[in-house]
């Protein structure tokens, strides 16, 4: 099936919408964690996510403002601060539940079971339950113009990896963390190892990186 | 094990570069087709992708402007056209090795194995072996002020799906499709299915949507 860009204009809304969120393929999942200056917590899954960069270490967060990300948005915004973590097979559901639409005053970390942890020195909250955590510092704010979204740049200021996962070369073994990647709006999968491959080169095979 | 961002800042290059990129967990990852002004085609392995909207339909690109991505940021600068498609299990080597710094001249599909295919209208290659492919219109560049890096928008003019793959709703399955996922640089992952689960609303349980 082909869609041209103005039969995807004139699909049906939720057509559309599920089209076009699943047509990257798999998508990261996290859990993003903040506080409200009056200290209720907040909890929201979220797949628009980006890799900035690693020196200094960044990452990018994607808002909707008119969606139930509001209340992260406004969080991050007056705090500074935020928390992200991998979502695992063992909760996916429950961290699919993050994405309904709560009170203000309601924290999903208690509605939806999830374990508040805190870090020294560090005030957004973290999930208990996960075992790739990042405590960010927020640095900037861009628009997208093309649509009134809004780009969130923040600076890593703690990673924690259980021991176990944390390979000699500092590569993080997300299938042995159990952790689930997303596929549209509503669809979750596990990893399965296919393998590391060895740094490409041209007209050189490339070998499989043995564990 | 936890770093805060000076531990992170001192650690070396390579350990903190492969510790940054795997700590989102799973990547989407996607092969990016181009084409020079002189018509050499570029195909380049992607995880630096983004959701940005279904209406209109957009996808953010990150590239980073001293690397191997160069060849295909100048093509898609020049030319105002390239496509996304997946990476599968069955070819997840080949996708990799476009990574490889081949001379400006050469083609990736041609050093690597893949077919180039082409729709009407529309001037960059697609690959053949992909199964979800897409062609963008570049909208706009946003330069991210802290590292460099530049953010590309582009409308998706054209969305391809083998036919089985398209569900009712409009959901794309890529367990079917055989899509694969990335981790870090140079780990990938096959997709296992876990759900597809109801809306989420306060209070109500999460079901599992039959199929």
């Amino acid at each position: 099936m082909t869609f041209n860009h103005n039969q995807i204009l004139e699909l049906d809304e939720r057509f559309r919408r599920n089209l076009i969120n699943s047509s990257h393929g798999a998508k990261t999942l996290v859990l993003v964690g903040s506080k409200s200056k009056r200290g209720v917590t907040n909890l929201a899954i979220f797949s628009q996510i980006i890799h900035i960069g690693a020196n200094p270490p960044l990452v990018g967060l994607l808002f909707r403002p008119d969606s139930v990300e509001r209340n992260t948005l406004d969080n991050i915004r007056s705090t500074g601060e935020y928390t992200i973590q991998n979502v695992r097979n063992s909760f996916y559901k429950k961290a699919h539940q993050t994405s309904a639409r709560y009170a203000k005053d309601r924290s999903e970390f208690d509605a939806c079971g999830f374990t508040e942890i805190y870090f020294k020195g560090f005030s957004a909250p973290f999930v208990g339950e996960s075992n790739v955590k990042m405590g960010l510092s927020l640095k900037s704010e861009t628009k997208i113009k093309e649509n009134g979204t809004i780009l969130l740049i923040g600076q890593i200021e703690v990673l924690s990896i259980e021991d176990e996962l944390l390979g000699k070369d500092g590569y993080i073994d997300h299938f042995k963390a159990e952790t689930s990647a997303g596929g549209g709006l509503d669809d979750y999968f596990m990893l399965t190892k296919l393998s590391r491959l060895t740094y490409a080169k041209p007209d050189q095979p490339i070998n499989e990186i043995k564990e």
